[in-house]
């Protein structure tokens, strides 16, 4: 039987995230879990607007999107229980940039997004800022084939529900490979 | 050493969701990943233009986003390869309603979301469309303590880059946890 909950998100597990962002000079990052996949190269993120992270991104026009593993959880974890406006965050990770100058990535991270700012979406709590995608970085040592291997990679993924970090699973099958036929 | 991808999204896993509309008056439902949390109760999905499933949005402005379980990956994989403009798909589930009325849901997935079309942001190959999510369906054996247990929901998670669906793990830590101490 169906139970109702309100208006409740179950659009879950999300992939933890560290964005980037210079602020006042300095680089600084937060954790952030509430993203998403606009289109092929453009993705987006939700940023509370107490957050420091926000003056950043409105005033340089880029932020980078960071992928860390599982055992970085507790820098992930630092990053999104301490503000920038208080302590300085510039030396948590070895910092790097790419073609934008203004956004700060982490060397440490397997995955790093160099963002755009796109356009951004006004909520009552949050702002959530659409970035193009102009580079992404990644060690040789995540690729499989040439491309990004997430059993390598290891991503955090949240649960708002329980207040969890979870792993990823296996793979147990492939998209797009059951043709025609009606399954059902 | 960091190798560049060029514009490479990298943001996965993302939840596999079955997206639900009226069209003609019959229930459709397309399989959609990229999806993303933009405020508390608002969730966002992108569609292909060339999708049914966007006629049926654009005329009722209201969707479901049904969560399948890993059981269910056929009939998941079934309604993102077949379009609904040449093969019915009304049959495939057991359909019920909420309170928009227009936006069917399916009986057999853990998790139904219904929205209210909020927003839509255009793209050069997706429309976005941005839900208010009304009430939040979930059966009573895939709750844990009231709220949502994703162990037992055992969604599907998609990743582009190997075209591959992967499962969720262990949860390994809870969030909030570090305090203020600093971890590095």
């Amino acid at each position: 039987m169906k139970t109702t909950l309100g208006s409740k998100n179950g659009l879950y597990p999300m992939p933890l995230t560290l964005v980037g962002t210079m602020i006042d000079g300095d680089p600084n990052y937060s954790a952030i879990a509430h993203v998403g996949i606009m289109d092929v190269s453009t993705i987006s993120i939700s940023i509370s607007k107490r957050y420091y992270t926000t003056a950043g991104i409105k005033k340089s026009h880029t932020f980078s999107v960071n992928i860390p593993s599982t055992s970085q959880v507790k820098e992930a974890e630092y990053c999104g229980l301490v503000s920038g406006k208080r302590t300085d965050k510039s030396q948590l990770f070895k910092n790097f940039y790419g073609k934008l100058k203004t956004a700060p990535m982490i060397q440490e991270c397997p995955i790093n997004m160099e963002c755009q700012l796109a356009q951004t979406l006004e909520f009552p709590h949050h702002n959530v800022f659409i970035g193009e995608i102009v580079e992404t970085y990644c060690e040789e040592r995540y690729l499989t084939n040439h491309t990004i291997d997430f059993s390598k990679v290891d991503p955090i993924l949240f649960i708002m529900e329980d207040t969890g970090y979870w792993r990823l699973g296996e793979q147990f099958e492939k998209a797009w490979h059951v043709k025609s036929d009606r399954p059902v």
